[in-house]
């Protein structure tokens, strides 16, 4: 009889053990509690524990896994340079990608663009503190997903004193019930690096525009942190941090969900630190009855203490998200039923893996390929620090391993 | 008042919270079990957790993070070619590197080489299965760890029939009390995919030898797998797997410790599934008393459920090891005071990431910076799946983020 891999047993050997083995010094205060973990023979010869009263601290998280197959798994390959317009233009940034949709039988995509160098906070007033600074937000169509067509500017920044007057950038592309909804990064002047962005929404008939947009944003920081003194290029000195949104709302995703709008996006925070997983970026998502809000924020935010650009999609009756660049549970793969409470599905390589990807919605996820989506999409690459532009990647999935096959994948 | 973000505030709030809390439908028979979460308003401010009465999953298993400081976060840069006898050469495998240490004002390595191009399993008889097989162990030389010389060979396989007679590779190096010890993977001839490797031990007086083998492997897999079907070359089909170094004991590296010898290895189990993380590599330790053995496998493995090629240093008063390439705990940097309960200390990107480090072992680590071993090192590079060179890494340490040093790294 051939050992069945996927088989879970649920029996339970019925040995307790704590669930927070081994508490570091400044914990021990802690109390710790317990938890029965699965010891059954198929369990210990499939993880291939050697000897059950004799469990490491190592041992102790992976039987402690909650999902442990391999559906959601995936290798991520090179990017690859597109062609037509969207191919690399020295003194031209493209970056930031939306997801894909097609339309008229064309792929569409959205996206910041903007011209010049990066001058840095020296010359806010009159500079371009980064390759997003001075944006605004342009369309291209492609029949194929390699050779792109620029099509011109879907949304510009405002007149001067709008909100929106600085910047317009990071863009996302909700379609629902025949209206085409962008939402996006925006910044007023002055840009100083404690300036508050906010998010701003416009919305058309048509993919091709023209767009409206709102009068307001549609999403602000928290404003409970209280910065220590006022430099306003010094980020980091805080009386109090406040939300872990506080400082920026970055990266906004709608999507229609259970009968309402989710509005994903990052968070960060007055004061941010960098811990034992990197820089602190959260991820936290706002709720609305009408695509064009009000959007009120969960109380349960965040919503992931680890990531970077939002990457979320609706699948099995939920919500996934791909976790990147930031924290401890960065290249992971998560998912919610209820669009709140992720856990992680897959833990995916480092090698290769895209930024501020833009998901190809025209692609069928399902439960049997939950990951689907990932086969081909955008992303950018920094050709320099001044320059950016818009790569394809691709990724495949991976269900087993052999020695032939680990030859040709490196 | 400055906030002092690295204050630790050990008062916890008293709020209940499962520790497990949100089980996958798999394991809704699983029972919960509470735990007491640091719920202070210091911590909440540097969480910026919104409501403490509304915690997603995320920020649960953000409070239940056992060690947050950065003191062990570093990055990695893009690696960079070697000069001398160690540039890359058509035609050539160098790969693998041991250890650096500095004998004679030199830096000392080993490394496996061999040449001619790999055939695969097809004529495991007369052909080449990987670049690593028909290996003996090379050493080199250098006065500033950029330009190498070749030194000639250090370990060449056995005669035929030996246990050591079709390749020796993966080696490290241990000096210990005016003794040179080599350790490293052994392959009996054939090479087949079901093949059972060996660890091999040689010994010396100098570090350019000569050196005298173990009549012995100090090191084999455990034997309680069992295979399913004769197909020497189905490695995958599996009545039973058996331990999680079933198969393989591969990247053998020996620290004294306690006044005994750890010999840390990465084990493969027969019947390797690609789980949620990616392949099941697990690491384990064998201890001794004497460098030259014998030794006893812990009765604790596996030590590390993540990871590939061990690399293991002596810090704090225990023992740390960089977790690389596979499962879910891989790119982070790990911690025993034991040397064999590790726990995760820091969670680095996965740019970037050098695999079969040699470690810089003539780098002083101290508790203050105790990643300090990483500042440069070697590792390798795939040229092609035929041809790998030894490569140069290096890192720095990163504690703090703001807007004009995030320019200059991307």
């Amino acid at each position: 009889m051939k050992f069945k891999t996927a088989s879970i047993v649920l029996l339970l050997a019925g040995v307790i053990v704590s669930c927070n083995p081994k508490a570091s010094e400044e914990k021990t205060e802690a109390k710790d509690c317990e938890k029965e973990l699965d010891l059954s023979p198929e369990k210990l010869d499939r993880f291939g524990i050697t000897n059950k009263e004799y469990l490491s601290a190592a041992s102790k998280r992976a039987l402690e896994w909650e999902y442990i197959e391999n559906d959601w798994y995936r290798e991520f390959k090179p990017m690859k340079p597109l062609k037509g317009d969207l191919a690399y233009e020295e003194g031209v940034v493209r970056r930031d990608p939306s997801a894909i949709i097609k339309e008229n039988g064309k792929y569409y995509v959205w996206y910041s663009k903007s011209t010049g160098k990066t001058d840095g906070f020296e010359n806010y007033e009159n500079g371009k503190v980064f390759p997003w600074d001075r944006c605004d937000i342009w369309y291209a169509t492609s029949e194929d997903g390699w050779t792109w067509k620029e099509e011109g500017v879907a949304v510009a920044r405002g007149e001067k004193g709008a909100y929106d007057d600085r910047s317009v950038f990071t863009v996302e592309i909700m379609k629902h019930e025949g209206m085409y909804y962008l939402c996006y990064q925006v910044v007023k002047h002055p840009y100083v690096k404690r300036v508050k962005n906010t998010v701003g929404l416009a919305w058309s008939t048509s993919p091709n525009g023209p767009w409206t947009k709102s009068k307001e944003p549609i999403l602000k920081p928290a404003d409970n942190g209280v910065w220590l003194g006022d430099d306003v290029n010094d980020r980091r000195s805080v009386v109090k941090k406040g939300d872990f949104d506080s400082h920026k709302v970055h990266d906004p995703c709608i999507l229609p969900f259970k009968g309402k709008f989710y509005l994903y996006y990052k968070g960060e925070q007055m004061g941010e630190e960098v811990l034992f997983g990197g820089r602190q970026i959260r991820h936290g998502v706002a709720i609305a009855d009408n695509p064009k809000g009000p959007y009120v924020k969960s109380k349960y935010n965040p919503i992931s203490n680890s990531g970077h650009e939002i990457c979320v999609w609706p699948v099995n009756g939920g919500i996934a998200s791909l976790i990147t660049t930031d924290g401890p549970e960065r290249n992971t793969f998560q998912f919610a039923e209820d669009g709140i409470n992720f856990e992680v599905r897959g833990a995916v390589k480092g090698q290769n893996m895209p930024h501020a990807i833009g998901l190809n919605r025209t692609i069928e996820v399902s439960e049997e390929n939950p990951t689907a989506i990932y086969n081909w999409g955008l992303s950018h690459v920094y050709n320099s620090w001044n320059y950016q532009s818009i790569m394809r990647f691709e990724s495949r999935r991976v269900r087993s391993h052999d020695a032939k096959k680990a030859m040709k994948k490196k």
